[in-house]
């Protein structure tokens, strides 16, 4: 945990021991702001404290500003769902005993708040029993302080990573969000004026993009906002065989822009060949090459991948720009670290 | 429907007019065993039938047996799971009212099973409310037959799929389901032993292999077996440069077997370069030739990929070939349409 916080360069955070059971965990990290017994690292006592999973990753700063505006208020507050099943009640011998209306109840889901004297109370107050097999917050609040809950419809973004399943979806949500925006860099020069237009033109009928002209010897301003604005997506269309130089600039700008690279960007060095040779073949030192760069930028969390277009038949350059635009995007979305460095031809 | 149930080939299948409800569209596949105005597709009277939802494709056949077993005892059973979250009930005023303790409940989940002519005469004696509102079989078995239905503990395969992250979560089960199994297979030429014993072992840490050797003019049963299994993963080890021919043969054999290719196949040729010319290039007749025939395998299910390994230095072929076989479970893994005909390097 420590490590996290610290590679992330998160602040204002104290990490408490945890418990055995999820409301010991909670008891623990409530004392700190009220007892003395944690006093090296006692903390100004809050008005409303949140209590969140770390298995709700995608929560959304919307629903906890909700439920802490609402603690406020009523005291306590939660964020609910519908139910995806109907819930019953067993009988001793395994057999149904009755079915609820799913209409008339809601799955208590995370996060909660409350104002900080109601649940040290409710915490305190526990029994033993409470502590070892609750499960459920707002009901200690209920119980132990008469405070009813106001329950606060959440999104469907707060499902709980649960099983295997889980992950996978998990995995699948951030790939999906990072793969909105991509930023389209083409050197200025006149021979890839074409493909610099096409390949965006035809990106974006599947991602937002952003597509500049950066004149080798400048510095562009443009870009850097870019790059600060947290993209996670590079295309660098050259016509150099093997455009190490101009990547590693992109690299370089991308570990020198404060922003800690939370995510794998996925950096593509598009190569136009337009040579005319019919007999155009790819020399295995250029593959070599490119690999060892690859190996090198994934150590900062950065993935890089070649595609080559060729550029023979004016009349097919579209065709071959939507399928370069494919290849791009299958690159994107998938993030695959064991691609890198590998050189696709569209 | 009826062009999955014929293109997959599925026989005992009778496809019935869906209500504007849950429960009237059950009710409607009960009538046809029932009624005389579904004449046309009478079909004879089940002891039992089972009720399921398309929605929880991954449903185990040891559950559903065991549902029909309790069912021929108990009258009527169902598959439930733990509740995942506290469940409670909200007051007119959008407050917590109570809270359930989730110990004592559970999700109601599918598949259900019952005798015939207990559900049949539950649903004739529904009220409208229960078939526009209602949303459990089992509790209407309760309510108007008096049948306490017998509740079996399901897996977590039972799972609904019901928001975008579950058809991402379903989409990595099967492509998971799919990459438990390659068969790797060397045409038995000399210089190609080495690689044809290195690679297999190396796979072996994470894929379960059936690695043959086929000599080029004799059909081997054994091949012929592997492909009945249902393995949807196929490497050719060969010293070709562009082995279309042999690739060729294997999606012959694909296509002959008389298993429907229901979920798409990954076919890697590789080709192992034991050329001692240093300046070695691919040439991009050669990749166009693999793009092409790629393209058109594709409109089998057959997805067919390229790897070249470089063997230059015997002492450094340990190290390719595991990066080959990291290559290889890349494309099995992501079983990605975009990436056919490309030809990575190891």
């Amino acid at each position: 945990m420590k490590t996290i916080i610290e590679k992330y360069g998160h602040r204002r955070v104290t990490v408490v021991e945890g418990g055995i059971t999820r409301h010991r965990s909670i008891f623990n990290g409530l004392k700190v702001f009220a007892e003395k017994e944690f006093s090296s690292h006692l903390l100004q006592k809050p008005e409303v404290v949140i209590i969140h999973d770390a298995v709700r990753p995608f929560v959304e700063e919307d629903i906890v500003s909700k439920v802490v505006m609402a603690a406020k208020e009523h005291g306590a507050a939660g964020a609910i769902r519908p139910l995806v099943s109907t819930v019953i009640a067993s009988a001793a011998d395994g057999c149904l005993d009755h079915s609820l209306e799913r209409a008339r109840y809601r799955a208590s889901e995370m996060p909660q708040a409350f104002l900080f004297d109601i649940i040290y109370e409710a915490y305190q107050q526990c029994t033993d029993y409470d502590l070892d097999y609750g499960t459920e917050c707002l009901h200690l609040a209920l119980k132990y302080c008469k405070t009813n809950a106001k329950l606060v419809e959440g999104t469907t973004d707060l499902w709980k990573v649960t099983y295997k399943r889980d992950l996978y979806a998990a995995e699948s949500i951030i790939k999906d969000n990072l793969s909105q925006r991509v930023c389209v860099i083409t050197k200025g020069k006149e021979s890839l004026a074409q493909v610099g237009f096409l390949l965006p033109e035809s990106l974006k009928n599947q991602i937002k993009v952003e597509a500049i002209s950066v004149s080798p010897s400048k510095n562009d301003s443009h870009l850097q906002n870019i790059i600060s604005g947290q993209c996670y997506n590079f295309v660098c269309v050259n016509d150099k065989r093997c455009a190490i130089q101009e990547i590693q600039e992109l690299v370089d700008m991308l570990e020198k822009s404060n922003t800690p690279l939370l995510y794998p960007v996925v950096l593509i060095s598009v190569h136009l060949d337009i040579s005319e040779n019919n007999s155009f073949s790819i020399g295995m030192e250029d593959i070599t090459t490119i690999k060892k760069f690859a190996r090198e930028t994934k150590k900062k969390n950065i993935l890089v991948y070649g595609l080559l277009i060729q550029y023979k038949d004016p009349l097919l350059l579209q065709e071959t720009v939507n399928s370069a635009a494919a290849l791009i995007m299958a690159l994107i979305k998938d993030r695959n670290p064991e691609l890198i460095g590998q050189l696709l031809v569209a």
